[in-house]
């Protein structure tokens, strides 16, 4: 079986382990780089490619900054991610706003940044020309062909039982539509599944979208500037994963291109991706120490983490890998359970999992928690959010986003008297705020 | 099949609609109050009976305050919620702090409060004596008798596969301990089960707690304080579900009581309870509305709220009742996925439930999420959490918390140079943040 190692050094980690207070995210910043690299190169031959990079995966500007170098642009769904783009100065074809059941005054604001908007149904055409005055020179559909697809899984589910996207039949009457409103091009979007682990994935889609395309601009008349695969490239979450080659699956979507688009005359179609797990899944740890252990009808490891810091095991019962540091060579020979602190029994970062026997005082690392891992996190049971850490290409190290005090979680109390009672004590409690080092 | 009424009018709830943005939490103080009656009036039998309100269920102070009235006091179990109790004035045997891997600090703090401590296995002996100095006159232990258990349930599985608790050899053997170091006083705390809708779970539960209070009475000499039998009396979150007595479970627990406890002499043991979703359950609605409707495989109805706002229909596939206001006499004759705006699939709030054919602008109630409902919010895709208002008991109403605003969101980026960007951004762009309405 693969071995997982992290992408950092003991030593490294237990040195970063005395600066910032466990749990916190560790990020690679030289495997991002490596991953943009490679995405890029993979898709080198398509017209005008573009990642956009699905911000609530990792929604951290020092993150979104690192892909920005590599001309990747942000794949956005509401207000909040809107504004990260802004204050970056992301704009104009650099975004992408991907959204359903859109909220009012939405549309206005992707509008005002000049992004690139996808419909997922066609009552948006109105919305969207209602907040936007008059449509844009270029509109997205998403697609949702129904059925089954052949690498829909879990998470996602069948297609048919989706919430996202238009029919093929909705599709062709939105794009005339678009046409006759005064859209000159029109772009095709789908994600018909969610964390594939084949490198056939995308160039199906592809294929799907493609055939699409030509159809559309056969029975339309409406140009097609961009098919967007967005995003269901997975990662290998399991040692014995076999991790997708993004440069066959570059090679897939591209053959598909030469088959389908390029004999339609259809050879200036932009090719856009908006991955978020595969471009920064696998280059997090979440670094957590080992506060308890116990034996009771199991065996328990219990961490200073919880599903406050990764939900992901509790939400959908994910597997990610865990290293007990400084004990690689011992044998893993105890069936664990890794708990956090919460008073729910599904808070269980690992269940039923073999680790070298571990002792209270040790780290672990916790893998492939780049993406949907400190963004899926929340307070319940008075749990905090972890601060995030970026170790840098040349192992240097930055704090990019603080953990959360006790003073952001009663924040929104200011509103009752108590507040003030509520942040007076939590500042007199304890001096500065836990969870917040001292700057490196 | 019994039905489900929302506990404001319609004229209420479409007046407060105008005064706070949708969606928001609407608690109901009336309703509130009379299940407070209701515990108390069906334990008024039991010695020193208190009812210890589970804070993770709605940690609002103006709720615990409300519940404070009655007599409770508060379960915590972490720091957060420790520090919400010390600003309410609430010490001492109001607090019962009961958790699980602990984090270091919790106990000192909890013993700075005076409250009652659970511990959750034997090594919590040692961290309580060292973060305390000197261990309590009182001390409780949570059991866990292993096995299965007629009442387990999904949500918490069966006993045996429980995080929580000591083995009975273990909690004899750390209650001989305990006696050994100067605790005067035990306690014995268990929860088998959670949610449950039978009048039988309390009294089987209490009647295992009280025969090991004989047990460790007679065995370990030391004096039985209490016993608190936790959470786990549910509520009736479907219309045909039949709603718990809460007379029934208290005279079953009594005759238990009478049974077991009396004739070993033990007539003096205090009655605790840990409830959350039994006290609040009921009494708040998720207040939503209808932004978007769509046809495509399936029916959909679009609203302003999402898993942010609620969580437990999509971690759990919990159940809870809709009404479309003002459409109550019309047929429920079309099968919905109500979703939010997540670019997650999952994100449904109900699927394939008949309501009435809704519109667009409509208001939907959302029945029962007054516990664990505003609690188990998140901000995953850049969505914030809502606000919280009490209807008061004279038809009058307050915001006891209010919504999140972008600022929050990015509160953490703080360390960051574009941190001050963003806040920056934020105040321009909205002028006044939304979702803060003018206090009424």
């Amino acid at each position: 079986m693969a071995q997982k190692r992290p992408f950092a050094t003991n030593e490294q980690i237990e040195a970063l382990a005395r600066v910032y207070p466990t749990p916190f995210y560790l990020y690679d910043e030289a495997g991002i780089r490596r991953t943009a690299e490679a995405l890029t190169s993979a898709f080198s031959w398509a017209p005008s490619f573009r990642e956009y990079f699905a911000v609530k995966a990792t929604p951290n500007p020092a993150i979104i900054s690192i892909l920005a170098e590599y001309g990747c642009g942000v794949d956005c769904s509401s207000a909040c991610e809107l504004l990260m783009a802004e204050a970056l100065g992301i704009s104009g074809e650099q975004i992408m706003f991907c959204s359903n059941d859109t909220p009012a005054g939405e549309f206005a604001h992707a509008g005002r940044l000049g992004a690139t908007i996808i419909l997922d149904d066609e009552t948006h055409i109105d919305a969207l020309l209602a907040e936007q005055g008059a449509l844009p020179e270029r509109v997205g559909l998403r697609f949702n062909p129904g059925g089954d697809f052949d690498f829909a899984n879990g998470i996602f589910g069948r297609p048919e039982e989706a919430k996202f996207g238009l029919t093929e039949d909705q599709l062709l009457e939105a794009a005339t539509r678009l046409r006759e409103l005064g859209v000159e091009q029109i772009g095709l979007h789908a994600l018909l599944a969610s964390n594939t682990l084949t490198n056939e994935y995308y160039p199906a889609l592809a294929r799907r979208l493609f055939r699409l395309a030509v159809r559309l601009q056969a029975e339309c008349g409406i140009r097609i500037a961009f098919v967007d695969l967005s995003g269901g490239v997975g990662i290998d979450y399991r040692p014995e994963d076999e991790p997708n080659d993004i440069a066959a699956i570059g090679a897939g979507v591209r053959r598909a291109y030469e088959e389908v688009l390029v004999p339609a005359g259809l050879d200036d179609v932009a090719i856009f991706t908006e991955l978020g797990r595969f471009m920064t899944g696998p280059h997090a740890l979440l670094i957590t120490r080992v506060i308890h252990t116990k034996e009771t009808y199991r065996n328990y490891l219990g961490v200073d983490a919880c599903a406050s810091n990764l939900m992901r095991p509790m939400l959908y019962g994910a597997y990610h890998h865990i290293t007990v540091l400084g004990r690689e060579d011992e044998p893993a020979c105890v069936r664990y359970d890794v708990t956090g602190m919460l008073c729910e029994n599904s808070d269980k970062l690992a269940v039923d999992r073999l680790l070298p026997r571990a002792q209270v005082g040790d780290l672990l690392a916790i893998h492939d928690v780049g993406a949907h891992g400190h963004s899926m996190g929340y307070t319940y049971n008075g749990r905090l959010r972890s601060a995030e850490v970026l170790l840098d290409a040349d192992g240097s190290h930055r704090l990019i986003r603080r953990a959360e005090t006790p003073l952001d979680y009663f924040a929104t109390l200011d509103v009752l008297p108590i507040g003030s009672d509520l942040a007076a004590l939590v500042r007199r409690s304890e001096g500065e705020p836990k969870g917040k080092p001292a700057r490196p």
